[in-house]
């Protein structure tokens, strides 16, 4: 029985997973609308701090996981004294705040964006003189999907910026002229064992991801370093479980890469290994977390991922053609901006 | 909210299959350790004859369909009467009764095995002139991986294989010399579309599957000769679902087929589909009861399905290797003969 913390699309997605390795899953998620209830019978509804119910769920499973990176510390160091939680709790620690992120990946010779911490107004201000403008302000915590961001294009926007995100301290972020955003999900699994998926090619589009596309439209070397990043990440980490990095490209005679952050989770930049893929990043998840060997992440075809956001969702069916691979997330209440599904489209075979 | 009728693996590899397109699925079905129980929180544990059970079930689900064709046909009348019923109560009640499959095959002029209704013992002695010997004697219900039936070679037996065999009438069918075995997996929606899965060529170990290679090694010719056939049933049945269909490939200067048998649901030796095509068996089902439009059954790779019956489902997870792809089915208990999961394992990409 594994344990899963979150009831989300990536919960739903690695429970059915597991289901195909004949494991059982529990899902401990506070809201009883979660999607993920419905594709198992066993689950917890209760908070990330209610110690009786986490301490029932560590008893009823054998190994724990989780859909996402803002699992409470002091959540995950509790239920890591009762049952092997997978990845650990440090890379919890390290991918939950962009500064200590930053700070780890710096002292693995990982390049990032040249940053400040912010914990003042006045401080705000020495940022932007030592990393110029445009540059972004950033929450270290609990950001994703754009939230908890800024982008400071003039010295006016900063009072207003610096008062209105919480909690400090803050970072800033010079801005980085890339030219495209790529991501490559990794897996290391309990014996060291460490597969790369091929890196995707990444659109946003009002800050949720919109397109991953595969191959990456990037020279083969730039794909090899990527690939090669990532997994120093996972080997420094001593980390067990599938990984997301997502890295700007930035232009020049020869591209480099910059590390923008790491999801130390299945992550949605690689849905597309779903279609297309002996073994997906939601198996490859599982069998790392069972301390199984890992499976082969080869591609059998070119592909595009493309998110399906609030009524999005509605093209399912009637769109669909014969290349095209629908998974829907069965969320009951369409809303705008909510992730509803994806679908795969093969462009090559 | 799909009903499906049973819980053994292929009930649990549809529901998985239908939460992957975003449905929830209600599960009936007696035995109490079914295994997909543990895939879905929705569940019935009640006898088939259960009305009580079957109406409130039928009021909790949009559409229903089968993980088996011995569904008493009481029963799909019953559930017809209430709510959508995909595969139809027609295609049970040919599937379940060899001399009604027969005779509906032969209607549609598709060669069947030379055979003979037998009530007594006098008329099985005048099926056995009328066939010669060996031949094979079989009930004409609730047969399956070799249940129900006993090979004649010599007049001496058949004395004691027609008193065994319940319930009269039985089936004596003519020992066809074949060369090998093939199977068509077929798929036929709402709106009427029609798509194959390509053939496998299947290897029975004691009358149960034991491999499902594809590409068979048949010539093309006869490939597409099955896949029509296939069409043919499904559209003479007004079929909505997945069929599978056995072939015996009989050997000569150009290779003839007869069908062996046909099963309205998703079929063992289909289980290659889902480490190679876009949209496998159990998808492909799910889209044609839910009246979508199917999927692409276009094979990516060379592939050979093995079954791991009792003891050998140990092998997984330590003799995996790179091309190999498993899938177990939860099943807590291993018994000798019993299905317990299956890997899939590339061949060529």
């Amino acid at each position: 029985m594994i344990g899963i913390l979150g009831g989300g699309q990536l919960g739903r997605m690695l429970s059915l997973a597991a289901s195909k390795l004949g494991m059982r899953t529990h899902i401990f998620c506070p809201d009883p609308n979660s999607p993920a209830f419905e594709v198992t019978p066993h689950r917890t509804v209760a908070a990330y701090d209610d110690e009786a119910a986490l301490a029932a769920f560590a008893d009823a499973v054998d190994v724990i996981t989780y859909e996402f990176e803002n699992v409470p510390s002091a959540t995950a160091e509790f239920l890591a004294a009762r049952k092997p939680l997978r990845p650990g709790a440090n890379a919890l620690a390290v991918s939950q705040d962009r500064l200590a992120e930053k700070g780890f990946l710096a002292s693995k010779n990982i390049p990032v964006a040249p940053h400040r911490t912010v914990e003042t107004l006045a401080g705000l201000e020495a940022a932007i003189d030592a990393l110029g403008l445009p540059a972004v302000l950033k929450t270290t915590r609990l950001g994703y999907d754009g939230k908890g961001q800024r982008v400071l294009r003039d010295r006016a926007d900063a009072a207003a910026a610096f008062a209105e995100l919480e909690p400090k301290p803050l970072v800033l972020e010079a801005f980085v002229p890339f030219d495209k955003e790529i991501s490559v999900v990794v897996a290391r699994n309990l014996s060291g064992e460490v597969r790369a998926f091929d890196a995707a090619e990444n659109v946003h589009r009002h800050h949720i991801l919109f397109t991953s596309t595969v191959p990456a439209d990037i020279p083969p070397g730039v794909e090899k370093h990527a690939a090669m990043l990532a997994k120093v990440i996972v080997v420094a980490l001593d980390y067990v479980g599938v990984l997301g990095v997502e890295f700007f490209v930035i232009p020049g005679d020869r591209p480099s890469l910059m590390v923008n952050e790491i999801a130390p989770r299945v992550h949605n930049s690689g849905h597309w290994t779903e279609a297309v893929c002996l073994t997906d990043q939601f198996e490859q998840h599982i069998r790392a977390v069972l301390g199984w060997p890992l499976g082969d992440p080869t591609r059998m075809a070119d592909v595009v991922m493309e998110n399906l956001v609030g009524d999005e969702v509605l093209i399912v069916p009637g769109e669909l053609d014969g290349n095209t691979q629908p998974h829907l997330y069965g969320k009951t209440e369409i809303r705008p901006g909510r992730k509803m599904g994806h679908i795969n489209r093969i462009t090559r075979r």
